[in-house]
């Protein structure tokens, strides 16, 4: 089934899942296209992102920003188009960054809704590397890890999206750079086409040996979005003096309960003592918001210079997010994964 | 056993403390007083500092600062008086701030041998609230916790000599301090001496509930000390956007294992993440000692308006320290404790 111009497809949320979303989490309903009172514009979404941090918005535990409602439609970053608009700033056919959810359309006044313009060689880039991972990458390792050239900087899930671009930037800074990735083919590319220094593949035999290897003067930097097993086999070789920028946790968003013991959060707070240590959580908007323009202007000039590598994995149909977004959360993804929503 | 002009009392270190130093872990020894050589001095110790990081030094587990060798004099901060100089810059009878050690005499070549003057209202000060402690309060303080005025500062071993300090510098800035100490008694002092908005005592019923209660916007900046079950009661009440200089671990130093499960260090991150939270360790000479001279500024200002309270516990007799030492790391001390060890 295709995105029309009379239904409204919407991804709702059918239960809060314990551990990992399955097929019951998401349901696809159908409505009737709404209509934008004076004051609101239609907007129809072309693509629609998938990111880690969506999790968190399917349970009610305590976070930085409130759960989605049962009942209520999956939220989401989406490059949409102004269908009809009855607002000042925004004219029918402008593509437009936007919060429309897991839906074909939405009503919006306009708040919290970027113009792109008329004309996009890459709408989708939008949502990842001009967009919220990419600003996660730049921000989290220029502000909190600033690296300085010859000291080595390591990053997790390094063909995603952030991970991808931590790693690029460090480059261009003169770090020795060290990925992890899940799979040969991954850490091949991070190498060959992406240069970092090395790449380990954390599912192989001697994980923690090989990282070590390919890091022999210790890591400066540990840009942490993953957690668990790789954050056990990375801290021993963190340096004194070390930043850890906690941009995400993802290989621990669908536990059910805490690992069993010994219980290592004072023993961590020691190892932050003895080797004088920084880490620092952050939400790139909340954190970060007022340095976008510094952002963008830094990797629009990177990307004409063609010293960015951009990897995507557009995948066809709304219908499709629940099964793409699973697989997500398990690092099936090889690069960005957006859902391309409207019509082929 | 008084100080003589003859003899050389050494504590050395007799066997490495598994947990709780005990009356094996220090050996009483006297030795003829050592000879300084052309371009030593020699020291004689009239104060020596007692410090929870004292315990670390006890141990062979890896750390920032090498180990105490068994056998040898226990290392240790001291204000001292030359007695014999052959260097240029010290005179006998100057007091010097140095690094003696357990011990009533030390020979030194100047290295990190600060001279403080001929005639000193308070020799021992310089242990204390114009020494390491005072500076570690400080500088954790405003280079890492920087909080603003309306926010509210928790530390814990508030009446001893960083917790005091710590407090009554957040006062001066305009904050709501908690403090949590062991004890009504130190609970007292630190509100009605030292100024505290309230204090709580850890080893009262209902603790977390009275912390929470004292705390009614949360905490902005907490200053780590002791770390266990005071941080499991202070996690909770943390504010997005909090600041934790971790200067130090005492409940957990003479600690043999890590605590029973579940395994809370992944989960810590993720408060860190969700809070936005900024957790730094530090030691303070190696991190900041830069900013000593600020730091003496400041805080002989404070000292000279009356606006800064120090306690200090003076306990004679070198022979004293092994029990005092043990004491100290179960919070026995009320302010910060050192040992005359010059003569009466």
């Amino acid at each position: 089934m295709t995105q029309s111009l009379t239904i409204n497809r919407q991804l709702v949320l059918a239960s809060r899942p314990k551990g990992e979303p399955d097929a019951d989490t998401l349901r696809l309903e159908t409505k009737p296209v709404p209509e934008p009172a004076p004051g609101q514009m239609l907007l129809r979404t072309e693509y629609l992102s998938l990111d880690p941090y969506m999790r968190g918005r399917m349970s009610d535990a305590p976070s930085y920003a409130a759960p989605v409602d049962v009942g209520a439609v999956m939220e989401g970053g989406t490059v949409a188009q102004v269908v009809v608009s009855h607002l000042d700033g925004f004219s029918a056919g402008d593509w437009v960054l936007s919060f429309n959810g897991w839906q074909d359309f939405a009503v919006s006044d306009g708040a919290g809704v970027t113009v792109l313009g008329p004309d996009l060689a890459h709408p989708s880039w939008a949502l990842g590397i001009m967009g919220m991972p990419g600003f996660t990458a730049w921000a989290g390792l220029t502000q909190i890890g600033a690296p300085k050239s010859g000291e080595t900087v390591c990053v997790a899930a390094a063909t995603g999206p952030v991970g991808a671009t931590v790693g690029q930037i460090a480059k261009l800074m003169g770090c020795h750079v060290v990925g992890i990735a899940g799979g040969a083919e991954k850490c091949a590319y991070a190498v060959k086409d992406l240069g970092f220094d090395a790449c380990i593949d954390h599912k192989s035999d001697g994980f923690a040996d090989k990282l070590k290897t390919a890091a022999p003067k210790g890591i400066d930097v540990y840009f942490e979005n993953v957690g668990g097993a790789v954050f056990d086999a990375v801290l021993p070789l963190l340096n004194t003096g070390a930043r850890i920028p906690v941009c995400g946790l993802v290989s621990g968003y669908n536990a059910t309960e805490l690992p069993d013991g010994p219980d290592r959060m004072g023993w961590l707070m020691g190892q932050m003592l003895r080797k004088r240590m920084t880490m620092r959580g952050f939400i790139i908007f909340k954190d970060f918001g007022h340095l976008y323009p510094e952002f963008a202007a830094a990797m629009t000039a990177w990307l004409a210079a063609g010293k960015m590598h951009y990897r995507e994995e557009v995948i066809e149909g709304l219908e499709e997010a629940p099964r793409a977004f699973i697989g997500l959360l398990r690092g099936e993804n090889f690069g960005k994964r957006v859902i391309h929503v409207g019509p082929e």
